[in-house]
């Protein structure tokens, strides 16, 4: 089983820095409108979408605000984060097969509660930035390392 | 097929309301961790979360993003809405089981690009804010209604 483990509070420099990747497939799409229940066509609907603005269907905003929180769950600073807050502009739409990069740089430590700001940062393929902006957490104050659950396989019946 | 229909930047008024209601599922969870990656054992292994200070399972706090956004998307302003950005504080943990209510209530209108300000309170079955924040769109300018697709149907393989 695959296990990940955690920075903690005295861990974390101002500075550190991680970086996940992902590309988007229409089942992410289809998926984020099951889990959400939002199910405008602009996100699902290929030949409406063409229709609009964006000339083709685009990912749910807040999915790129799901691969931040990730990154925040997973990496940095992992296991035993409080996640208190997130301030997200979203700057360019996302489509699918774009692979978008998420970029985590501490920005700020506060000792009293252990809290720290990380600076957010999702960028495309073409190096844009889809999404930016500031995550608030109270980082771990002990190390550990955890199982990552097997997930239960996913199917979407088309 | 449903329809939704959309509020234009000229029908909307500071003030404007609307509520949605969803209980949270453990399937909620898993398919939560699977759009987004974060598979933190926290929300997903009960027997581990059940040691850690929140004593039970808990819910992604991007989940509850999702349910804000998705509010924003399909009722206020609805279908042709862009979204800009949001500001979300994460208040109390939501466990399964937990009934959550969206309320969102337009706060600003700036005429100069059709934006629109929306305070956005989330609330669990004891009145508690679980989640609050602001979110800024861009409200659509023409009247629209749009189908509704129909998901395919997801289903977990436990």
């Amino acid at each position: 089983m695959k296990t990940i483990s955690n920075r903690t509070y005295d861990e974390i420099s101002i500075g550190d820095r991680c970086e996940r990747t992902h590309t988007v497939s229409g089942q992410d799409l289809l998926l984020f409108a099951a889990v959400s229940g939002d199910m405008n066509p602009v996100h699902l609907d290929a030949d409406y979408a063409a229709t609009t603005r964006f000339k083709g269907q685009i990912a749910h905003g807040m999915f790129t605000g799901a691969l931040i929180s990730a990154a925040l769950a997973m990496e940095l600073p992992g296991p035993g984060t409080v996640y208190l807050g997130q301030n997200i502009a979203f700057r360019r739409p996302v489509k699918i097969g774009d692979t978008l990069t998420v970029i985590l740089t501490v920005s700020a430590k506060h000792d009293s509660k252990s809290i720290v700001t990380i600076a957010c940062d999702v960028k495309n393929q073409h190096g844009k930035t889809v999404a930016d902006g500031e995550a608030t957490v109270m980082a771990p104050d002990s190390k550990m390392t955890v199982e990552v659950p097997d997930l239960p396989e996913v199917t979407v019946n088309h």
